[in-house]
Formats: C-alpha cells, structure tokens, sequence
C-alpha cells in the first residue's frame, strides 16, 4: 500500500519541539518515512531545548560538590539548581527534599527503602509494576492490594475502607499512579490524598504519566511525595526524581552507602567503622551524582513551564480526541478503559482488534507506516488482564527484548500508542489511518 | 601574577580529545586562561568521540525493549550492544553479566544486595567509601576492615592471614580497588584474587579508577567481578558497570522491583501478587535503562581500544614524571604514598605542603591558575588519615557542597591532582608551577 510522506507539521511552540523529528526510518516495502514516535508513554524523545542545553553544558561539565576548580563550582551550582527548579516545577513545599534518582522505579524503590518498620502499603493492583512491586520487596512491609475500581468514586470508597480496616492501626503509606500507563486515564489523586490522610496514612503520587502532561503540584493536592522519571519528560539522560517530605527519608538508612552520602567516616578501636551520614539530599545520592541528567530534567520543567501548561493540555485533548474519534470509527476496535468514556485522560491510549495479535500489529503499524507503538502487557500485567478480561495462559513477559508472538487472537496484551502537546497532527492522522487500512486488509 | 595563556597542546591521539578543552576561566586578577582540568579521579571530562557518538545518536533515541517501532528496535540493539562492548572491553568470560548500573557505588551496593546469606566481607580500610561501606549495610553481613599494608607483598599477607582466620569458614567475598583514588598507586590485583581464590573467597575489583587508565582483563586476573563508573571514563552520562560472576547474581533478589525485571506478576487467589523475575542482567536492572550512559561507556570503551592502552600507558607516566620531578623539587611538598616511590601507579596524585591549608592551596590553583583539582579527604577517610599520620578533630566532610576551611596546618586533607593521556603538557606543567610560586610567596 502506498505510503506518501508528509511534512511533519510544527508544534504547537518551539519549546515543545523534539529531536529527532526529521528522522526517517525504512519502510518493508521500500522507500522511507518520517518516524512517527507514538511510544511516548515508555519514552519519549528529548526536547530540542533540553538537547540544546545539555550540549551548552557539556564542555563545561566537570566533578560536583568537592571540586575546587572554577568548572567544579559551576557544576555543582547547576545541579543544585536543577534541585530547585524541580521543587519549583513540582510545587513543593518548603521542608520538602528533592532527591536525584534514576528513574521512577528508582524513586519509588528508595522510598521502599526509607518506611518506617511496619509500615502497611496500599496500593491498587492497577499500577505499573514499579509502583506495585518494591514494597513487598522490603523484609516487614505487609501490602494490600487493592482490586481496580470502576469509576474514580470506587476508587477512593475502595481505599477508604481498607485503610480504616487495617489493624493494628499504624503507619501506612498509599501508592497511586497520577495517569494510568495503560488507559491514560486520570486518578482522583487528590480525594485519595484527603482519604489516606483522613485514615492517618501518606501518600505516594507516581507521576511518571503525568508530570509531562499535567501540573503536579504536591502542595496543592496535599500528597506526601511524588515520583517521575526524566526519560519520559522529554529528557532522556537517566536521571528521575523523588521529592516530598523529609522526615522518613532523613531517618532511613542511606540508599547507596559509599562516598557524597558519609559526612564522615572513623575507624573505631575495636577495627569496625563508624559512619556519621548527611541527613539532606545527599543522604541518598551517594556516588558522583549524574549531573548532566539532573539538568536535563530541569531543563525539561523550563521548557513545560514556558510553554504552559494551558497550551500542552489543550493541544494534547485535541489529539487525544483525533485517535479516539478515528479509532471509533474502525470496526472491531475496543480502547481500553477503567473508568468510561468521560473520564479525563492524558495522551496514552491501548487497544485490541477483534482477531488481530497486537504484536503482529504493532509490528505492521512499524513496518509499513514507519510509526512506533507498543505492544504486550506494559509493566502492568494485573490492570492489563483485567481489562482484557481474563489471565491469557501465556502472559507476555515485561522488558523481555525479543518475544514471539503467538499466532492469532490478542491474548499476548493490547497496543499501545501515546504522544505529547508536542506530536504532530500527521502522526496521529498516519496512526488511524494505518489501523484503518490494516483492519480492512484483514486479521494477520 | 602575570599568568600568560598558552595554546593547549593536541593529546598524543585524537581519540583522547576531550570535550571542553578550548574553555575559558575567569582568573582572580583579571582576565581569563584555559581551564586545567586535573580533577580527572572525581570526574575525567566526556571524550569528543563520545561526545559525538552521543550527539549522532540523540535523535535516534527511543524506548527499548519492548517498543514495536523502528527507533525502539535500533535503540534496543545499540544498549544490548554496548552490554557486549563492555564485556569485550573487561575480558568477561562467555557465561559473565554484565549489568548496566549508575556508578561505581550502585555497581557495590548491587553487590552487596547480591550476598549469599552470612557472607563475610574483607575489605582494606584503604578503600574508597563506596567500597568501603556498602557492606555493613546488608543485615547477616559480616566486615572485616584491614589495616593499611605498607606493601603490596603486605596486602596479600594481611588479607590471606584474615581469610584463613575466618571462623566460620563461610562464603567470602574480598573487595579491592585497582588503583587508589587518592595515591594512584595500583593494588596487586592478581595476587590478592589469587589469595582470595585460595582461601575460598570471591574478590571483586574497584576499577573506577583503574579502567581509565590500564586494561582490565577480568578472565586474566581472575577475579570474580568488576565494578566502574562512566563519569570517569569519558563518559559523564550518568551509567555505570557491574560485571562478572552470574550465580550470585541470578540467586540473589532483584536489586530494583519493577518492570524490565520482571518476568509476569499475577495475582493470587488470596489477594497477594507472584512475580517471576528474570534471570539475566534484566533482573537487577528494573525501570527504563539509561541508553545514552550506555552507549556513551561503550563508546569511551572503543575510544581507549582504539588509543591502545601501550599508548595510553606511555604517555600518562611521561605526565606522571613530570609532576612528581616538579613537586619534588618545592620545599615542604609531601606527596602521599602506601607503598613508596618505586610503586606503579595511574595519574592520581594527592599531598600536602608545610604550612599550607589544602583548601586554600586549592582554591589558589583555582582563581589565580584556572586549574581545578580537589582537596579534602577524597571520599576515603581512614587512608587519608592514615597517610597524613594522625585523625584529625575536625575532618572534612566527604562529598558535601561547602566546608569552611580552618586556618593554617594540612589537617583539612589533602590536594589531589589528577589526569588522563589526553592532558596537554601545558596543563600539569602549569600546575607545577603554580603549586611552585604559590609556596614561593608563603603560606595562607
């Protein structure tokens, strides 16, 4: 089938246009196209804004913190702002601290690190494996997870009734995702805040989803802590973030032990060591911090403040609004869903076709049209067989690299396409059109 | 004083160019000079290659694993390619993993995670604290801390003494560095695996600061794993390596919980979650892999292949020569040493001047040099004051952003200079000079 390679329009602003936007990748029938990164949800690509500073940096990057050097002090001043864009980006509140991780598993694994003994965690078994996984991990942290909820209502009554039933009555912390990997689709994070609060528990806002599509602002909705991750906000250089209160993580043991994290370090007589630990940041940032991925991040936030978040929102419901309308209209078509059509939702949506592997059309959707989505179960194997009603017997695997698919029928997981303010009008044109043309030429 | 700017010489290869090496520094006095960068242990500047390697491929970044789409499929090739790269690099045996972590510091901590039940460690208080102090930090974990050896011959002697005096006579793990982060001076690496392995004990090699600078064959030294960083690599983007021996590893729980590790998570009958984790480097790999430090330590790998480590060798002793004939030539300049002149080293160099207040002396070489190097006690406590002959009452922070230093004495630390084969003459040269007119005109 013919494919005609379009311009690629402009973003709304010039703070949101990315790199690689002049890629052109091989079609399996010859010829090339422009990609079409419709994967945002796992990644998205860097900013051109984020791309351009940290090459303005780059020449300047030198060792943080005990540096003498003129190089040292401005490195460590930059990644000490970022520390405070970020805090500023995300609202927070005076006290709270702001710690470079790698990623948001990474800040939520840190977090499992730091409860308090005894601690109950809730978590809904909707969550992406990173939000639903570390805290069992941790020897004396007893979870529940919590069936997924039908509406955002059901939700809240759902985790107000296992929080007030929890006995004994100690500390708890709730972990909730801002924005569904899966569905797109928006958590009422802020009456499960009051909720958990209500019950004497914290909370924990996984903003991975969110944060590059919505305002989080932890003061504002009164959560705990927020975790996001800087490779899915436009700044791929392997660095996240968690930020919130500082009372439990100035208390935990450090994440890493090793060297930024000791403020001192003594032989005793009796040949052990003792070890006096910082009780800021640094606490858990031990190792030479990834200074370059710190300041992506920020710059990432500028670039989201300065286009505005008024401008990304409305231009993303535009798009959200072209896929489901077009999707609509293509029989056998089921999207993926929680909560109903109404709900509020940022630019991620999964789907099945009536007889298609989603592999397989994942697979055709790249081939032949150049667009990249996903496939499978998304690091959210419970929602996802929830939603596709009924545990396939063969789920697909999370992260594996290479997995066969099986022949026929959707059992391996759903397809996923996601995007930003940023994503041109033909990618999600090419993207309907694509699933259009596919469902008509027949199953595979 | 009149400090006149001379053009930087080309390095010996135009692998070893630098990123950064045209950067221009205000001076105290006025005017500007092109930065020395001489604090390569803390953080060596990104070589151009990587740089370039990088910058081309940036905009081909895309989510890996499971992404359907050309860039996603590209990007997954490119990190499982920078795994084999870095396997070459390290003289990895067939069954090895190599896992891609954020530093030096992850790379131990993973390790210490990683501990069979009841494992003892041996570790000479002469380590860095990221080698130093991972291991108390595990419950069931046992440290032995060494005294300083004045030898190489007396390291092994100590640690064969510890190790066939352990009690129970349990699993053993042995960590040791290559090459010192303070003196440069390089640990019989061989030899100690060799006692290690007599003594049914594993060894694993710090080589943060040994891989930048010699080759590191894992097979050939025989030892069980290898940890390095990037960011003193060449490669300031945030990974780092793990690498060796996969049983522990694959045994051990996942290091990170959350998707890319595992395998499926289900739901049980009574309400709980059953993950199967995966058992290659995926396991203690959890959350979006940070592609571009990977691919940026693959690069630098390739760049100090293709320099040729003969190469790199000569002419990092020719830099050597010359900044301890310069320093031993100024009165009152002791350069720290464990086992003496004759011993082999890498271009790390720390020592103190008479009179002199290290941050101070530093400070100078900053604002009236433009060179930067680094002073306190380098993240490794006990050997800095082993070295200097006495536990200061007020020792210096370790990775913190600020220290105010005391007036006079060298009880603050040390100044440690440090550099790679790609350093021009004209910048060690400087150094020496400076460090020269500096004592000429007296203590501060």
């Amino acid at each position: 089938m013919p494919v005609s390679t379009l311009a690629a329009d402009r973003p709304v602003c010039d703070e949101l246009e990315v790199l690689g936007r002049d890629v052109q990748v091989p079609l399996a029938a010859g010829g090339e196209i422009g990609y079409a990164a419709l994967d945002y949800a796992a990644s998205a690509p860097a900013l051109q804004r984020v791309w351009d500073d940290v090459a303005a940096y780059a020449p300047y990057y030198g060792s943080v913190h005990r540096g003498a050097g003129y190089l040292s002090q401005l490195s460590t001043d930059l990644f000490e702002n970022a520390r405070t864009t970020v805090a500023g980006f995300l609202g927070c509140r005076d006290d709270d601290q702001v710690i470079f991780t790698r990623s948001t598993t990474d800040s939520l694994n840190l977090l499992a690190a730091a409860l308090p003994p005894a601690t109950r965690v809730f978590v809904f078994e909707t969550e992406h494996h990173a939000a639903l996984l570390p805290w069992e991990q941790r020897d004396g942290i007893d979870v529940t997870y919590l069936d997924a909820p039908r509406t955002p209502r059901q939700a809240v009554d759902t985790l107000e009734k296992a929080l007030a039933a929890r006995a004994p009555y100690g500390p708890a912390l709730v972990c909730v995702t801002g924005a569904s990997n899966v569905t797109g689709e928006i958590w009422p994070v802020q009456e499960l805040a009051a909720a958990a609060h209500a019950h004497g528990a914290r909370i924990v806002l996984d903003a991975a989803q969110l944060a590059p599509h919505r305002p989080v602002d932890l003061a504002g909705l009164d959560v705990d802590w927020v975790a996001f991750s800087g490779h899915k906000l436009y700044a791929p250089f392997g660095s996240g973030v968690l930020a919130g209160r500082a009372d439990w993580l100035r208390e935990a043991d450090p994440y890493l032990a090793g060297g930024g994290a000791s403020r001192t370090v003594t032989r005793r007589p009796d040949g052990g060591v003792d070890v006096a630990w910082h009780t800021t940041a640094a606490r858990h940032e031990a190792g030479s911090p990834n200074v370059i991925g710190a300041y992506a991040i920020a710059s990432a936030c500028r670039a989201l403040t300065d286009a505005g978040f008024d401008t990304v929102v409305a231009r993303e419901q535009e798009l959200i609004a072209r896929v489901r309308n077009g999707l609509a209209d293509i029989p056998g078509v089921r999207v993926l869903s929680l909560f109903g059509d109404d709900a509020d939702r940022v630019g991620v949506l999964s789907f099945v076709v009536d007889g298609w592997n989603s592999s397989r059309l994942a697979a055709a959707l790249s081939t032949e049209y150049g667009i990249g989505v996903r496939d499978g179960l998304f690091c959210a194997h419970p929602l996802v067989r929830a939603l596709l009603g009924g545990a396939p017997d063969e789920p697909a695997e999370c992260g594996s690299p290479v997995l066969a698919p099986a022949a026929g029928g959707s059992e391996l997981g759903a397809v996923r396409v996601s995007f930003g303010a940023g994503t041109p009008d033909e990618h999600v044109d090419r993207f309907v059109r694509a699933v259009r043309e596919l469902v008509a030429a027949g199953a595979r």
